[in-house]
């Protein structure tokens, strides 16, 4: 797997835990040796594990069962051990969001420190199929 | 000057090169070697250079006089060469927004790389004061 594969299956890994209510998933997601923040939609910062977590606990139990977040258009900048990953969020209706995701490497694993999502007025023709081989960012 | 300090200070041109107008000064502080993405708050993903940077050209030509944009309750994680920066955007109003900005360092300079900003409800008695030094994340 190439670090770009990795980097995306951990961005995948986030999006599913998400939309199978998979809490424990969620925690396993996020770096437990790195600070950590999150920007929800329209919320103020999160900042630390424990704040970050606990909302995602909250929302999760708030959200509908079916409601699944899909991520799209995905792009992957590795810098060292860090990797940002940009990518629309394609939300049961369809609606969208736009979302930075930022992972850090611990050995061999990508975890989250980061994650900042907004609403997004989107083109559906501008989604990607969903196996698309993704190009460089010029 | 600290990295920190270092990142702060490319953190605080981007605000600056905004709010004055000075669209060389926003175009020096994107990296010139590096892939870019921005995320305006509601807009789809911008991907490269030259969208990044004409998107900026509109949106500051359109930009009201007087309009401000200030840095608040600043945030800096530095993971290597790569630095993200979470703040709260304060606009002349007052209202604000969350952003997410990234920079990478190319020689004794942090770049810009990656900005995402919404719309966020903040408390006011949140913000703190411009010059409290900002402790960790936990």
């Amino acid at each position: 797997m190439s670090e770009r594969e990795a980097v995306l299956f951990a961005n995948s890994a986030f999006y599913h835990a998400f939309s199978t209510r998979d809490f424990d998933g969620m925690v396993r997601i996020w770096s437990k040796t790195q600070p950590l923040t999150c920007i929800h939609p329209g919320w103020d910062i999160l900042y630390g594990r424990e704040a970050v977590l606990e909302a995602w606990r909250g929302i999760m139990q708030r959200r509908p069962e079916g409601l699944h977040m899909t991520p799209r258009n995905e792009r992957v900048i590795i810098q060292g051990d860090t990797a940002i990953v940009v990518c629309i969020e394609e939300v049961t209706a369809p609606r969208f969001l736009s979302a930075t995701n930022i992972f850090v490497r611990e050995g061999s694993t990508w975890c989250m420190v980061h994650h900042h999502a907004g609403p997004a007025v989107i083109d559906p023709a501008s989604l990607e199929p969903a196996d698309k081989p993704r190009g460089p960012i010029n």
